[in-house]
């Protein structure tokens, strides 16, 4: 995998070098590698699926996931396979190689013909090899990068990670180096010969958002719903 | 993997046998393998991610899925990568390992310490080797499934594949065998030293749904939204 230095800055015309298995072998139209593209599409998630071979065979789980420029950073216990795989983090240690996929789905495309119904979406893969982040600095700041990325402004919100719970948590990078998006937009594509079939066709688009804040049944009382969280469940 | 037969009813006390793979190093309590557990998950959703190695490193790839009873196909071009990989399908085909992963995100879970933050999800992972369908029944009904599986009654209300497109589409099938589901339901759970924390506490919910159907630009006038999708977008 290329070696790619953290840039906190993203730069307009920058893109990822496609790779031989960057390039889809269909639909390569819709394969994106601008960074602002990428950026976007990782800044909207926060569950990626992250792949990794153990003992020969694939494995595919979800887990969250947070950016920092162009670095990628996904947590877990200690205890955990994937990141116990990945080594205890010396400079010289081979990581463990992943694929991690964010997919957006956005709308169902139904087309008159079964064939061409398909479904608008945007991902991110993501392929390269994944280390343990042992500086502390680095860990705390993915850690509160991970906790933005799913509802930004909750890290300064909460109480920060003690010695004994960072100690307990692992933490992996992954650069952003070898990197393709891939989006479809727009209605269906039918066959000239299926336009006068009796078929509704279109798109139904996916409801975005979030439903009223349900406060713990511990909340005390006086403690109001912050405005970072209004301004997502609107 | 161990090898099922295809079982079109589901026998409400059945259960996944689990397996080294299929028992989590953590959090085993979430886990779960009933039969109607993995399916109803599975059937709540129509896009996965499929993971298999290619060249030694992994690959993880989003794409459509139905189920048939105990069986899950996925679909593609003949052209593309994880569908030749897999083969052109005579019984003594070793087919192709795949990991196939389905998650539904319920609620993100604020708790006031950074550490105990979480997802309240649905996932289920499914461990096998997927092999090509040859034969021409099974294929077609795979595909209506797979259509059905994105929009319920679509199937029969489109027009059904030619010769031509069932030949350039390849459709992978995947035996349920090795499979578990992994749940996380519920609020925050906080360290008792820290309930006094000042901070807002609780879930906020995933909205689910769609809106309004979007008609092609070229749908001809008199045809109205079907009652399947008005169904879905309420």
């Amino acid at each position: 995998m290329p070696e790619t230095s953290a840039a906190p800055v993203t730069t307009p015309d920058a893109a990822y070098t496609p790779t031989d298995r960057t390039v889809p072998t269909r639909s390569a139209k819709r394969a994106a590698y601008d960074h602002e593209t990428v950026h976007s599409i990782l800044d909207e998630g926060y569950v990626c699926h992250l792949g990794f071979v153990r003992d020969g065979a694939p494995v595919v789980l979800p887990t969250l996931y947070g950016r920092v420029g162009e670095r990628l950073y996904v947590h877990g216990s200690t205890g955990s396979r994937p990141l116990r795989a990945a080594g205890d983090g010396p400079q010289d240690d081979p990581g463990l190689a992943v694929c991690l996929t964010v997919t957006h789905v956005d709308g169902l495309v139904l087309a008159r013909s079964a064939f061409h119904h398909s479904v608008n979406y945007r991902s991110v893969v993501v392929h390269g090899t994944a280390r343990q982040v042992t500086d502390p600095r680095e860990k705390r700041e993915a850690l509160d990068a991970l906790v933005d990325h799913v509802v930004p402004g909750r890290a300064r919100d909460s109480r920060p990670a003690s010695a004994r719970e960072l100690a307990a948590t692992a933490v992996l990078r992954l650069d952003l180096g070898e990197v393709s998006a891939k989006l479809r937009t727009g209605g269906p594509n039918d066959e000239p010969e299926d336009l006068a079939l009796p078929h509704w066709t279109g798109v139904l688009p996916l409801r975005k958002g979030y439903d009223a804040p349900v406060p713990a049944a511990d909340l005390a009382p006086g403690i109001g719903v912050p405005d970072y969280l209004r301004a997502l469940a609107c």
